[in-house]
């Protein structure tokens, strides 16, 4: 996808009182060729905001004929390129869940409001900070087909949640990720199991934290790191995901 | 894969002092359509034997073009039907591990030698008891490209044995499986992690022990039984594998 030309389009919504900026990516269909209305990608992104990854992750996704936003969560398209006011600003969020809730559920909104979108097939997918914020958002009971979450954590502060997930799930991680230890996923298949969810997991041999980005290849943390075997594999699992589920 | 017709043709060779029988499945062309050597799959079947699963996997494999070989390890295409005799037999050969060992490795020598195979590029895959014999001889430093694991166990009695594997390494295993705890996966990945060999795991929620296979469906233990879903996403997943390795 590194190749791909960036040709995404803001698109604006408001959401727990403050404008919201996403980045949308079209299927390339016109006129008499345009088909009915397509399935819907939600992307959810790393802690800093809506960048270059997830701005790729939609263009490839609209190549395969979906639309795609790359949903906002802190609020005009902000990204962060300072640590400490990013954790601020995201601890905020994750201590008033409700706030954080209406921020996800108006990406969902948004991109099910689109004309071209059929908002009875729509997935969530993320990375990180957004793999978490997908799956937090199907412990809301959103209508969503499929969940989608690369070297996201698992837990979640909504108790009791796993019965209200609407979706299937599909989570790719590297077993080297320290924020995603084993243990976690021993936890996360106990309670999804118990919940009669649908639901997997892909665990990554020495794959870390981070492992769909090269922005995070020079990350010189152990654990942490861009894999391109790993990242080509999630990719292949999510065309797969996203094909059955639709 | 169950509408197949089984075209199988038993093929002889000697491991151990003992007459095998498996069973070959060849693609279909022939003269001047036919390609150079094709990859090879050696298929390790459940504990009984050589039995209709395996079988139809062969022919499922030779219709995307490679050459399967359903590997005997009983002696003469024994399919046992005595679960006492059978583990027996087992034991037996898990007691002299030199004794399983060669007949493992005879099977892959009777798929390299076939004038249709490359013998630079073979994979062994297998089914609970099998997929543990397939693991088996990758410890043994097999000349294998690409080992896949369907709910087969995944600790050996070969010590240190893991940094001899040259294959890379594809598991499928059941969330729910008695035979292969979270813990057994959790000692995999550290082990293999360790001697730094391309592995993948794949764990599918609320899904039992044998679950690729229809014949394990009336299973009534829990923990055990056939799950069409989990069945056809390992097998999607062995596809892409494939597809990698060769």
């Amino acid at each position: 996808m590194g190749e791909t030309v960036l040709n995404t389009t803001p698109l604006r919504y408001s959401a727990d009182g403050v404008s919201m900026c996403g980045q949308l990516a079209l299927p390339d269909v016109q006129g008499a060729d345009a088909p009915g209305k397509v399935p819907g990608i939600l992307i959810f992104a790393e802690a800093p905001g809506v960048g270059a990854h997830v701005i790729r992750r939609a263009v490839a996704l609209a190549q395969r004929n979906y639309v795609a936003l790359a949903a906002d969560v802190h609020g005009d398209g902000l990204v962060f390129d300072n640590p400490k006011t990013m954790l601020e600003s995201i601890n905020a969020l994750k201590a008033q869940p409700e706030r954080l809730h209406q921020r996800l559920q108006a990406g969902l909104q948004a991109l099910a409001e689109l004309p071209q979108v059929d908002p009875d097939r729509i997935a969530a997918i993320g990375y990180c900070f957004g793999g978490w914020c997908a799956l937090e958002l199907a412990r809301t009971g959103a209508a969503l087909r499929g969940v989608g979450i690369f070297h996201g954590t698992l837990h979640s502060p909504q108790d009791n949640s796993a019965g209200r997930i609407r979706a299937r799930l599909l989570v790719c991680t590297g077993a080297s990720d320290p924020l995603v230890p084993l243990e976690q996923v021993t936890g996360f298949s106990a309670e999804m199991n118990a919940a009669g969810i649908d639901w997997q997991v892909h665990l990554y041999g020495n794959t870390g934290h981070g492992f769909t980005s090269p922005e995070a290849g020079s990350n010189p943390r152990p654990g942490f790191g861009y894999s391109a075997e790993s990242d080509r594999r999630s990719w292949a699992e999510l065309v797969e995901f996203l094909d059955e589920i639709f």
